[in-house]
């Protein structure tokens, strides 16, 4: 992947002062790569680092860096340095950082837009609900006019295309902004100058409403392989196009959240290391404070049956391997179940066939289970036949529920427009390890007596 | 989203064989809505309905459908039909579909590729190991010179760039084929004809060797923005292109790859209801059976114990409640380093701040839930003092250790190059456990002899 970039000997020409040296190598970085050699130096070298960017270089990198470096930089800019970046970026990024930033630097942002119209267009796009195909949207893409013809579309594209951050689609509009067709690039490149665009434009069009749910957009880029997506308001006219780049930023954030959500973790707002200790902290207590006080259930239904475990000790000795055998059933349909769903394989319509198709998983695997287990108790606790036809009993109601349960939660919380993500193995596990103790304590009760003098 | 499509018109349409009105629905349609409405109706609707299609679109869809309708429709194609289909499709497409194929179709299939050199090319992409960049990119991309004018670079995409799949990175190499530059089409646009690409071309180019693993490819395009990066063999010549569509698919491939190995599942390699029950049942067990049998040591520890529990019952009681918690802080951790390494926020040479950040993260959590616990203990078991402390000592100590065993287990893995996805939830949760009731047991035989008459 591209020429190694020693990060070692910059910081060594940094140490001994030679900004000459350094600037012949930034000069040639690629900007992820700069902003990844910002994230391991000091703030001060990165003050200094930045100063020898390329007006234009410094500006691409800009959007990469994290939002504590920007917000750094921004505050060192002079007015006149601030204008300078502003003008080069996309609108898109632009309103990407003001979101991040303080009230008082996004103000000295937006007043230092020059542009009025563009000024305009960050406060409407800031105006969006968060997490709507609005808020993550770019008013800049070429438009063009279904009258024109590919010539003419060309020397839009060439007078206009520099500012726009996808000239690759192209979106066709009638006078009051009505969306009426896209045209990519290769299209034009592959027809004659002369032809008309209403004659080569695709009116069959992929769009989305400006209230539409961010993740729905990012499925939508998934579906068709789309480089932008075109956003309409409620009456379609076009007001801005999501472009490829930010909706592979949704889905991986969609990702993270989904897997915070599994682990019983409200989502961070930061990458992990920028996140507090405290925030840390703040986002896993209320689950496990639920799940502590819900499992203490399971220990009061224990005590009930205090007699038998008294007893018959060994009964204690088997319980930790039930519970995590179910917890971890439950845990493995949950997951399959929810990551379905999340890839559209999985539709509320089927739940009856995914539960049926659980339940004879649930069926194979309790089988081998029991088969494992029994001749392990057989072998290890010889004389105690009894204890193996109580755990084979028990296994094989825990494994059958859990699995059930694993694939009925998530779609029950999917029909109550709740996250399926919540319903993942720790919330499981404590329900499922309810019912193994109901289960285990009951069977053995009704057992114990046939095999051995005790009475319950 | 586009016009709602009405799936179930066409299923009355079929019904009443009105084919002619059919055939108007579909020429309006998306190839990926096409692919979803064959989902929905039997194999022999899908030969009929796929002969009502526009040659040029029934190729397109022909890509989307699953691989179980493509071999039914080329076992029901003449080798005329075959053909022309194949004429239609992207090589990397041919490829994907005839790696999904059994061995007769796949044969078929080559043997239907009319061009030699395009036979020659495919067999090279299938001979690439599986999850390499070669094994998923497409040989075709359009090539420039670099004594090319802009004119004439237009003038090869318009000669060639309909074969191309990504035609908006064009690659400029040497007669050896040396990658030397890659040039935008959005440059060429801007610049003027008489420009030569040698000029306008970027020479800092990120790209690939073929036997470069597909994640880190899907990375470098998730880094830098990517459209398409180029793959180049261990002499720099430029062999193929990975396209952004796949890249994509390679990303959310990795991400179900890590759900379900967080899971305790071996990966499946199909969508949820086309994998059978059996293979289902096949990747669950492994794992179910490693944590099962492990956990007995859990069970060996307790009966040490015997007589602790057999004299005061009440420490069982707790036994779910420090289990489940345990579980749950390690399944935490490790699921925030797991997908901190992921996205590359957390590197090996963290390892120390990640393990301070969990260990300050585990003593805030400790305290919010030794203080719940502690209120709660009193209230409902008011005579029993001595159980809060025991409870207290021990959550402390099995939180503490639970962040820590979940920073370091996944970091462990990625040292010892395993995936670090294996060490989450499930496998934490048994090693937990076992701490867990060690801890709880040791403390409990020291601390109870001195607020009761009890020795151990």
């Amino acid at each position: 992947m591209e020429k190694e970039i020693d990060f070692e000997r910059i910081k060594e020409l940094l140490e001994s002062k030679s900004f000459g040296e350094i600037k012949k190598i930034l000069v040639d970085m690629n900007p992820a790569d700069i902003s990844q050699l910002f994230e391991e130096i000091s703030e001060d070298e990165c003050l200094i680092l930045f100063r020898l960017l390329p007006k234009e270089l410094a500006a691409e990198s800009f959007v990469y860096f994290d939002s504590d470096i920007q917000e750094k930089l921004i505050n060192d800019f002079s007015d006149k340095n601030l204008r300078e970046i502003l003008d080069e970026l996309f609108l898109d990024d632009t309103v990407d950082i003001i979101e991040e930033m303080p009230a008082n630097v996004a103000t000295r942002i937006l007043n230092n837009c020059t542009d009025p119209a563009k000024r305009r267009e960050i406060n409407e796009i800031l105006r969006y609900p968060e997490d709507t195909a609005g808020s993550i949207m770019t008013v800049e893409y070429v438009r063009l006019k279904k009258t024109m013809t590919v010539k003419e579309a060309f020397d839009t594209i060439r007078s206009t295309g520099l500012d726009k951050e996808t000239v690759y689609t192209c979106y066709v509009t009638d006078a009051n902004r009505h969306l009426e067709g896209i045209v990519s690039v290769r299209t034009l490149l592959l027809s004659p100058y002369e032809a008309k665009i209403k004659d080569i434009m695709e009116t069959n069009i992929i769009y989305v409403t400006t209230t539409e749910d961010k993740e729905e957009v990012a499925k939508q880029f998934n579906k068709y392989d789309l480089l932008a997506i075109p956003v309409v308001d409620k009456e379609t006219r076009l007001v801005g196009i999501v472009t490829f780049d930010d909706a592979i930023d949704v889905m991986e954030e969609e990702v993270s959240e989904d897997f915070a959500k599994m682990a019983a973790i409200t989502p961070p707002e930061d990458s992990y290391f920028k996140e507090s200790v405290f925030k840390h902290a703040k986002n896993r207590i209320l689950w496990l404070l639920i799940l502590m006080v819900s499992s203490t259930i399971t220990g009061i239904i224990i005590t009930n049956y205090q007699e038998a475990f008294q007893n018959v000790p060994v009964l204690i000795a088997f319980l930790p391997m039930l519970m995590d055998t179910g917890g971890n059933c439950g845990a493995q349909s949950s997951t399959m179940i929810i990551r379905g769903m999340a890839l559209d394989e999985i539709k509320l319509k089927d739940f009856f066939k995914a539960l049926f198709k659980e339940m004879r998983i649930g069926l194979l695997i309790s089988a081998a289970l029991i088969a494992v287990n029994t001749i392990r108790v057989l072998i290890f606790n010889y004389n105690e036949f009894y204890m193996s036809l109580i755990l084979g009993i028990t296994l094989f109601c825990t494994v059958i529920i859990a699995k059930m349960l694993g694939c009925c939660l998530p779609m029950l919380a999917k029909l109550l427009k709740l996250d399926p993500a919540i319903m993942a193995s720790p919330l499981i596990t404590t329900i499922v390890d309810c019912c193994t103790v109901i289960i285990y304590f009951s069977v053995a009760v009704a057992i114990l007596p046939i095999f051995t003098n005790l009475t319950f």
